[in-house]
């Protein structure tokens, strides 16, 4: 069981945690639990270290940000107790959790879990601090440590990825993600208030679905859970029903034509004009964005009329990393470009559905749809299971609205059992 | 060095303490700092707990304070890291604190400062979580673990055994107090404002101090530093001057007959009238108190007129706990004792002094001069080097006021260096 922030958040809603965590024990099930920091405890320690350094220390920052998740899990752990369950909190590190050395963003290497198995099989529930590990020490061939193990965290959504890892290394039967909001939505319900809720989602689906916009799971504790085969279960903290279950394509028994229609609007587009068409000049242009952090999403090129011509080329990045985008960019102007166009007001709309693969012609109805509503499309990219289109930011909620009607994704075609459908 | 809450509260005093800190590297000292939680952070921490939890597990408590220490060292060690210093912050168990296994109130057994050592050796300064550490995990004959080491918390005012204790295992030449006081005073300077700060006291009359009211410096790290052979230098966070040094009787030169006047306002004096005079009785009272967690601290009994009359009791507790303190002497009423009376309005003003031990006529000064001020004196307790007096707390001030004077503390006789005077 994984509870983010806004779940945690306050005394009443840990207590509730709390209790949800002992419903499931209750029902004879062996529970480990990973908490988030509490509401905008981590938003807090990083407005403390910006404080006090312009750029703070990485093995400093990761002590500091650390300690949120340890409060939330020594409070659960209090009010477990007093429900009359045995509870213990353990940080990343007492749980195992072991991560590369790359503080602030760690990778999880290994999971050693013979505390929390042997916790389990005393009864106890166990809490799990999310977001963070720690990395090995380093010993000589004497077996001296030549450098200490350290207090890692990885990155902003890293409790996701903690409890699919802890869930995937204890074999658990499922790893239920409570949030927020009641499961996987077939679009925004803010922008659609018919969406649906989906019973059950496939992981390519979910990874294309969180790449492109949704943000119930992170992206990287799904590719966990597909590479470790890890059944999800995204459900609401603050409702009994049940969510949407995320499972492997061959346990899907039906594939719809199209699961869901997804958005961002925090796009920019960054378009290269005059660019030599010869090789390694893209190589040397994105090799400096990638040096510089900058998240490159989409990337299109219009070929050149004739051979050895100046091409064009376009690509989208969140729309904050336009100022390091452009400063990495202005120097290459006159040698390797001949000028910059940046248009930070756009979104993106994306279709996903696993059965898009067999059927053609979604890209043509996708693009008569946007058509139709006088949607200019701006930049297309495909892939075997999703379309997204780049188009103007104001745009954005009617082509949601639009492809939702078009492709009747709120048509109720499934009960609302999760499982229904799952060999 | 070691800072207190006050002293590392918001980004500008922890970046002063960090500039304080990175000044004595840059006198070539080598540098571990001991930091508290900022400002109120331990008891926002406890005020979590209670929201959650009537009785927080013991356990989980320490899991959730330790959070505020780690949280000022990594933020000062960023500080100190732009000041272009390296400096890494430790967690108690990561700087070698083994404790025993009671949680929320453990002891220091073993101060492990390899590591430590390795880093000043390395150029670094090294930041310790103060008031926590680890118990050590217990194996069985085949070496496998019984029981997990274990974050503990020390109790309050545990930072400064924290930093007595790293002194001692690392020999330090010094270890240094930083408050938001310049000093150890020859009375409150609230109460007294012509009172002198003392360049120089005895271990035994700090703890005497400590033990009556002055709250400059935490008993326990008192007794720490006299038993390990610490010299401490308690001072100002703020200002430059040099402070009150304490150390042994012997390397002081001379001995004053009186060093200062202290004071407590928080007491309150329980009397038990009616108590059979027959063996056994003090003590099943006062286990059964012992056993409440009451703080008993003066204790009198007058003697019963004739053999196997009854006897009254009076003793002093700190005034929150008298509710526990009534609530564990009801049910004796009628066996054990015939009544309780408790009078929750009293203080205590003590005089202490090295020199007082080879000078009678001290006590009886003090009675006369609070005999002077028409001051009641309730209770009265002795050791070789103090006095103290039981008294309504409203007449605390001026007797405190009245002492100051009649013993000519005021008068400056000691130059402001405070190595003055030590051998």
């Amino acid at each position: 069981m994984k509870f983010g922030g806004t779940s945690v958040a306050g005394a009443e809603r840990l207590k509730h945690a709390a209790r949800r965590i002992v419903a499931q024990r209750e029902r004879g099930n062996q529970v480990v639990a990973v908490l988030s920091a509490r509401g905008s405890t981590t938003d807090e320690l990083i407005g403390m270290a910006a404080e006090v350094s312009p750029r703070p220390h990485p093995r400093e920052l990761d002590m500091l940000l650390s300690t949120g998740e340890r409060i939330s899990c020594a409070l659960c752990a209090m009010a477990i107790n007093d429900l009359g369950y045995r509870a213990i909190s353990l940080t990343g590190s007492q749980a195992g959790i072991v991560t590369d050395t790359s503080h602030t963003k760690a990778k999880i290497l290994d999971v050693r879990a013979e505390r929390i198995k042997e916790l389990l099989g005393d009864g106890a529930v166990v809490l799990v601090g999310g977001f963070q590990g720690m990395s090995l020490p380093e010993r000589d061939e004497r077996g001296r440590i030549i450098r200490h193990g350290e207090v890692t965290t990885l990155g902003r959504g890293g409790s996701d990825t903690t409890a699919v890892a802890l869930a995937a290394a204890m074999d658990a039967d499922v790893c239920e993600i409570y949030t927020d909001v009641a499961g996987v939505y077939s679009a925004d319900p803010r922008i659609v208030p018919g969406a649906r809720k989906l019973p059950i989602v496939s992981f390519e689906e979910m990874l294309e679905m969180a790449s492109s916009g949704a943000r119930v799971l992170q992206l990287r504790a799904v590719e966990y859970a597909r590479n470790h085969g890890v059944r999800l279960h995204c459900r609401s903290s603050f409702e009994d029903a049940t969510g949407t279950v995320v499972v492997s394509e061959e346990e899907t028994l039906e594939q719809p034509l199209i699961t869901a229609v997804t958005h961002s609007t925090q796009e920019a587009r960054v378009t290269l004009l005059g660019v030599p068409d010869r090789p390694g000049v893209a190589a040397r242009i994105f090799g400096a964005l990638s040096d510089a952090n900058v998240n490159v999403d989409m990337i299109v090129q219009n070929e050149p009329l004739s051979e050895g011509a100046e091409a064009d080329i376009s690509f989208t990045v969140p729309r904050d990393d336009v100022p390091v985008a452009e400063s990495t960019l202005h120097p290459m102007v006159g040698d390797l470009l001949s000028r910059v166009a940046t248009h930070t007001e756009m979104g993106t709309v994306s279709i996903i559905g696993a059965g898009m693969k067999s059927h053609p012609g979604v890209a043509a109805k996708v693009f008569r749809t946007l058509g139709e509503q006088g949607i200019n499309i701006e930049m297309i990219s495909t892939s075997p299971i999703k379309i997204s289109c780049v188009i103007e930011r104001a745009h954005v909620p009617r082509a949601v609205q639009a492809l939702h009607a078009a492709f009747e994704l709120g048509t109720d075609v499934h009960q609302e059992d999760p499982f229904r459908g799952v060999r």
